[in-house]
């Protein structure tokens, strides 16, 4: 049996970077995107789920590289108009993204899952490669602020994650299972290593990992798991990793990082600047230039990613 | 006490005309637009209510006059990428128009009453006089064609007015009461007159007066009742009305829909071509040119109304 797929776990924008430099050299079928959904959230009626729709415009070739998140080529009518009637505006919503939000809440509520929706719109809109959401089940990201609890959008876009974390909960994990793709990606005799993409490993990685199924089966893999460190000389190239990982006393560094994903990780990848720095991890410590910022960028560390499988 | 105030029963693009007509005359105090609801509809899980909006726009001064539906200064952003996902496309949905179903779902869903929603929303878009819903109960107008039965926004929307129409129903309307904005309009002592807009009398006004209570009010009301029609020499202004009076065998002539409206009617406002018509109607009938294109048109309509009322 060749193994030579890949399971690439992932948050949203830094993670579909990553996503996206293993798209441009994997064939289809060799690359399996599992998507954070903790952040996912109702808002004006609509099922939201930024990480999975970040990904899918990233690899679709319509993520907007000025703004960071979101579409190119959106426009703001409707946001605009929320705003003159003086409704709920917190969050941004683009016109063209409108259209994933309402066909996805429409199909949801008719009753198809989350993952099949997700397939057809990535399938629609030029997406080659697999993208699943981690699980159907409806997990939540708290993040605790000593005795106030917000749920990650609160946190992370009306408060602009101001308020100091104390601690986090993944609301509805514990009785979460992962979604058909992933776990057939788990079990999958051709598999050749699952990647962890340097995305928030609190807000981001976390929730895929507390779904009990899926850290088991990471658990006793006998694939390689391989990390990208989402923190470069004690900063997070974006978003808040590094003031979250010093509020939580876990460390912001790449080492600190490794440490936290503990005896899952096998290899850790860390940028130049941090190759000398303490190491206490179990994983193996690579160095290579982890910033991604073109897409040959991105093709790069999926290669350097790469180098560390025994592809056969 | 003065009679002064004007209730208008008026159903979406038509009847809005003859509403900016009042609103350009009377003071905000003065005016009460009861609205048509039977097309209302769910779509892509947003409520809608065409008519409403219609009103709404027209008296905001943000109807588009080159559409005849719709806002003025829309873009189309979100139905092109709904288009591009294959997604539900047959209903037009404008960016800015998406806004006020959005916001109005999430207010519906939340316990909000159509009536408060739809002050709300023309408040901030600054419409001064009184729109109200026809009613907060789900009316919904039913074309049937022979064996088939038709939603309004299939048969009007989906199949553009194709099938024969052999009846009509209003679900709901017999156990619908009318909204309070209505209901007191209908009973204020300071009432001079009912209006009869020239919507469409069976899609548009029939369902208002369906409503037993409206029914009943306006058979009973001491106020003179005036109709403007819909018909000029056996044609309508826009839309099917014309098609739908022949094909139910009510006549596609203004005096036809006066008969149609019966005993409610006390003046029925005609078309100077049909001055010479065969009249049948215990309406009285009165001559006066009843197109309205430019906003003085709609001005001086409402003046001909205006004129049959003894406003003291």
């Amino acid at each position: 049996m060749r193994k030579k797929k890949i399971l690439l776990l992932s948050g949203g924008v830094g993670g579909a970077k990553l996503a996206d430099g293993f798209a441009q050299i994997l064939p289809a079928t060799d690359l399996i995107i599992a998507v954070n959904t903790g952040d996912d959230f109702q808002h004006l009626g609509l099922s939201i789920s930024p990480d999975l729709d970040s990904v899918t415009y990233m690899l679709a070739g319509l993520a907007s590289a000025e703004r960071g998140w979101g579409r190119s080529d959106e426009t703001w009518s409707c946001i605009e108009t929320l705003r003159r009637i003086d409704s709920e505006t917190w969050f941004q919503l683009g016109d063209r993204d409108l259209a994933l939000h309402l066909h996805r809440s429409m199909k949801l509520a008719r009753g198809t899952s989350l993952e099949v929706v997700t397939a057809e719109i990535a399938s629609k809109l030029g997406v080659r490669h697999k993208i699943v959401p981690m699980t159907e089940a409806p997990v939540r990201t708290i993040i605790e602020s000593y005795a106030e609890r917000y749920s990650f959008q609160e946190y992370f876009v009306r408060l602009q994650c101001r308020p100091q974390m104390t601690g986090y909960r993944y609301e509805g994990a514990r009785w979460a299972t992962p979604s058909h793709g992933l776990l057939e990606a788990l079990h999958d005799p051709e598999l050749a290593g699952i990647m962890i993409a340097p995305s928030n490993p609190i807000l981001s990685i976390g929730p895929i990992l507390a779904i009990p199924t899926v850290r088991d089966a990471i658990e006793k893999t006998t694939v390689p798991v391989v990390g990208v460190s989402p923190i470069i000389k004690g900063a997070a190239i974006k978003g808040p990793a590094a003031k979250i990982l010093q509020e939580l006393n876990i460390g912001a560094s790449a080492g600190a990082v490794a440490q936290f994903y503990g005896d899952l990780l096998d290899h850790f990848i860390v940028h130049p600047d941090d190759a000398g720095a303490p190491w206490s991890s179990n994983a193996k410590r690579h160095v290579a230039d982890i910033l991604m910022q073109s897409e040959e960028d991105r093709r790069r560390v999926a290669h350097s990613c790469l180098a560390l499988l025994d592809i056969t």
